[in-house]
């Protein structure tokens, strides 16, 4: 995975700055897996991003990014949520701080399933329903709900990068489906 | 706390045998913890309810009930919500499985902090979001809302039994607050 | 799966009762997945029975088994894992009492990834770290030792029943492997 | 909370630029609630540190202690509990990288329970069992075992600093004492 950096983080940390810390720190982050619920709570469908990447490629991705100097775990999920969701989205960030998992992207490919060749970010990971409407923005092309079955895909899983095929199983293994 | 049968329940089970039942099995339950959340998924009230027991006592409770045959968790956990808080309650049920903790209530005091006359329950607790109107009905002779510090009152656990101010406190903790 | 009842359940339940009991009542199990871990914590094998079932099937299965009347939840697991490893396992049974997941074995195939055709059971799992010698005990005939890798692999996965396959790659995503 | 950095920190990153970025940027941290369980896994007690602060006053408190560059969560737990209990404590690091929970320590006071007037600070708090014997090193002057219920205590928790006394009550909610 390549972890984006949004403009609105310019304020609180230059660009080259951020670069100095992010060789010699590991860097908070959060993940989030957004789903669509029935009545009862099951997961209907798991939303994941299309997104193209540095390189041009294509990928399928969570929707994830960093947590900012001063800025509440759940503040940071419910901005890269509308930021990539858009903002009619209604995300219920959840009540706990507890997150699912904590997945370590390294920049060591190996030492976790998790791996991001620009840093070493930590990052927190909740399954977050969504009840409104979405609407991709800024670098996703498109946001694709897939049904828990689909979302298991070798194929669609082979999409992901840095180890977000596995946080995704490992969110659908938490909702148990 | 004595926990209560239903009468919805006689279909399932005629009241003589789960009397028989509850001396030789432990009874599932679940409990939840009700509350309001602010926008950004922060607790800001607790609901409990005020019950009047068999002995004529006067006691603060949360929502909880037995978990039928045949029936899930999930839809254990809406129904008896439903039933103490009214068709209009909206509750909006865990995703995952995973309780916050499992409370087992024994017959005999002391074993557990929690602890049922009657019979051995084991309780799967959550905390549970409601966002609309709530009235009590059936057993249930009100439903007042807490915030969180004024939950954590000695005087309010003090009026709550079987171990379920322990259990309020477990939820609030769960939470962050 | 067929969950089988130990000789040693019947000073608690007669076998007559305990079946009807099961016609009326979901009944609280727990499911253990024994593991192997270095140093750091770090899952390094799973542990699987080899069983012969009723039928004269062999399959591969997790340790399984009832929480009796007045048994709390962790001398269950300590009970059943001592009943299967041997005495000289030395489980490290889990602090908190929140299992990773609840299994809801239906009856009725379908209903949940979990099916038990004799009862609705109702189990609380566990990934429970053993750390001496484990000898298998009555009516399982071997205990395997996978590394996380091959326990994920779809013949393994396969050999199991009534669901144990889901509980097994459920517990490997919740220790992160 | 003052949240201390030991040397061995030096290689990592230099004095100044780590300052430069507590001011930029959340810093991530573990902390560790050291507990003796008796063989069924039950809490029995609880280790606080006793330390000076720079201003010369006496806390008691938790392991704790930063996550570095290319460092795992749970190298970081165990590097910190060696650190505070000697080379012989033969902590337990739990299996799963789920923390009970996570604390974000604010350097503005009231944002939430935690506080700490040098960062930002994001901690994954975890209840790990020692087994071994415990030899208070460096800064602290002592480790003392607390049973759960002295643990409670409003007059210990008021010996806390910067919300760990809430982080304590947190862990022995999560493992049900």
């Amino acid at each position: 995975m390549t972890h984006t950096t949004s403009q609105s983080d310019s304020s609180w940390l230059a660009g080259e700055e951020l670069d100095a810390a992010r060789q010699r720190l590991p860097i908070l982050y959060v993940d989030a897996l957004p789903v669509r619920v029935d009545g009862q709570g099951v997961v209907t469908a798991v939303g994941l991003l299309l997104r193209v990447t540095g390189e041009g490629t294509i990928t399928r991705a969570l929707v994830s990014g960093r947590v900012l100097y001063h800025e509440r775990v759940r503040s940071a999920l419910l901005r890269h949520l509308e930021k990539d969701l858009g903002p009619l989205a209604l995300p219920k960030v959840p009540l706990a701080p507890q997150p699912f998992t904590v997945a370590e992207y390294f920049p060591t490919p190996g030492v976790t399933p998790f791996h991001d060749p620009r840093q070493h970010a930590v990052s927190l990971a909740y399954v977050v329903p969504v009840e409104g409407d979405c609407a991709p923005q800024q670098d996703a092309l498109e946001l694709t709900w897939f049904t828990p079955e689909e979302a298991r895909d070798q194929r669609l899983l082979a999409e992901m990068t840095g180890g977000q095929g596995a946080l995704l199983r490992m969110g659908l293994a938490h909702v148990g489906v």
